[in-house]
């Protein structure tokens, strides 16, 4: 195929940018893909998997001349390494990354561009809870959703929304308090409850963990993400968290006075209406299917769905 | 192999008991398998599948001359088939069953039971929110944890043993309070926490499903088990539920405290707490392993693993 995105930089190389970086490469997505990490021992085991085109500690080397720059670091450590790379971007770099919250990152990355670069934040809801570059996987985006930012540049978005679907991803596109509000849902909530669950489980005998079985291994698979990063990515997006959060404290209270009072029919009903939610599909928008033909950011910005103008 | 178990008789022809009449029938594991339920379609279901030796909607003669009969209907509805199936039962038959809470059975069920006959409470770690007769597996069983109950008949208890561990599973000793406390942390929260997040989920727009990942499709699944069953489980063991519940709900607090206040530092603190809690390996008993020689009742009692003389 022909590179749709041109020269690449991926800044951080975990799970999500160490993926990606393969992914672009292998797929002929992109002319070049560079890859930087202060990381020393990252670095070299990058260079030595030829995953990249190019491998350097340098954050404003990895973007001279790139078309693209991918922030791949966590969320909170963004800021910072585009400030390192902000004199190395030149004029028509369009900048993006793969955070897991969006308005924070809107109010304080754009600032920190040089003239005609522009930045559109994105979101694949793909990784594990094995982090790290060792784990990183070239089909990891294939079938995922990728939440692309609205309101942005339409040219910078229209080249963001290409890389996702070049990678595989289904392309969804929201604008950041939207896609903060969902994500606390989908992904933060029960990151937090799978991790209270954990911190519970101190309490919980050596016996019991004899007894686990295949339930236990999934509800608590979450927890074994990385602490550092979700400690980051919660904070970050605290606000939008408490909302679903305080709709699940409220349930589960629920639950548990039904419960208390041996009401099996009422405990039941409950029970029943949560299955049902969980298993309604969603209304997918039209453009939300997988696509690899490449979009104008008019055609992108129709697949916004159905909850903004 | 040579049968461990003689003639089997299962009552009830969902998930679990569908599964078992398979595994003993296929594996060599009875001389005969005999399975009853009262429902007409799982009835000729179970007829067509040729899993059975024979099936029949009328429990007591279902259990005539069985010399273990496995109640495998849920919790609720144990007592009344019991009750029907009793008149069948011949005098050394053993009568076992899969549910999930053992206190409120070990209370009820023997006393229903003729002179001779002798209840040995067992439960199974295995199964899927796809339930009924038509998800049963043969291999549901293997390298399962199985907890059967300290305290019974010591020859009852042996030939129980003997029946899960020729099915393949890691038999667990533990007396019925120990059980609930523990099932109660590793399956009945769990699933406490993931039905509150579903009954919340009728909230999220959606938006919200239209960006759902493999991380939330892990942490719900639990949530998609049926809902009849479950209520029925979650009430029966509500006392044993109460105190893990309260651990999960102080840890829940705490976390968002630290949220809320932004404290990143603490709030990594527990997730790392969580993490490590979880990835523990629980400390097993040296009998503890899958075994297929047959046990003694003596040998099967030391297997009750660091929690009892």
């Amino acid at each position: 195929m022909t590179p749709v995105v041109g020269r690449i930089a991926v800044l951080g190389l975990g799970l999500l940018g160490g993926s990606l970086a393969l992914a672009a490469r292998r797929r002929g997505v992109a002319a070049s893909v560079t890859g930087a990490t202060r990381r020393r021992e990252v670095l070299d085991e990058a260079g030595r998997s030829g995953a990249l085109d190019r491998a350097t500690p340098d954050a404003a080397a990895a973007v001279r001349n790139a078309d693209l720059v991918v922030l791949a670091t966590p969320v909170a450590a963004m800021a910072g390494v585009l400030r390192r790379a902000a004199p190395g971007l030149r004029e028509g770099c369009v900048v993006t990354d793969v955070g897991s919250v969006k308005a924070p990152l809107e109010e304080t990355l754009p600032g920190l561009l040089p003239r005609g670069v522009h930045y559109v934040g994105s979101h694949p809801m793909a990784g594990g809870h094995e982090g790290g570059f060792r784990h990183a996987r070239e089909d990891l985006f294939e079938g995922a959703a990728c939440v692309v930012m609205t309101g942005g540049e339409p040219t910078a978005t229209g080249r963001v929304v290409d890389l996702w679907r070049a990678l595989g991803a289904r392309v969804v596109m929201r604008d950041a308090a939207t896609h903060d509000a969902e994500v606390a849902w989908v992904s933060h909530v029960p990151h937090l409850l799978a991790f209270a669950f954990g911190k519970a489980w101190e309490r919980a005998g050596a016996g019991a963990a004899e007894v686990r079985g295949p339930g236990f291994r999934d509800f608590t698979r979450i927890a074994h993400s990385d602490p550092e990063l979700w400690a980051d990515i919660l904070t970050a997006n605290r606000k939008a968290i408490a909302a679903p959060l305080q709709a699940v404290r409220r349930a589960l209270e629920q639950l548990e006075g039904a419960l208390e009072a041996g009401d099996a029919e009422s405990v039941e009903r409950s029970l029943h209406a949560a299955r049902q939610a969980l298993a309604a599909e969603p209304i997918r928008g039209t453009d939300a299917a997988p696509s690899h033909e490449p979009p104008t950011a008019e055609r992108s910005g129709g697949a916004r769905g159905d909850n903004s103008p």
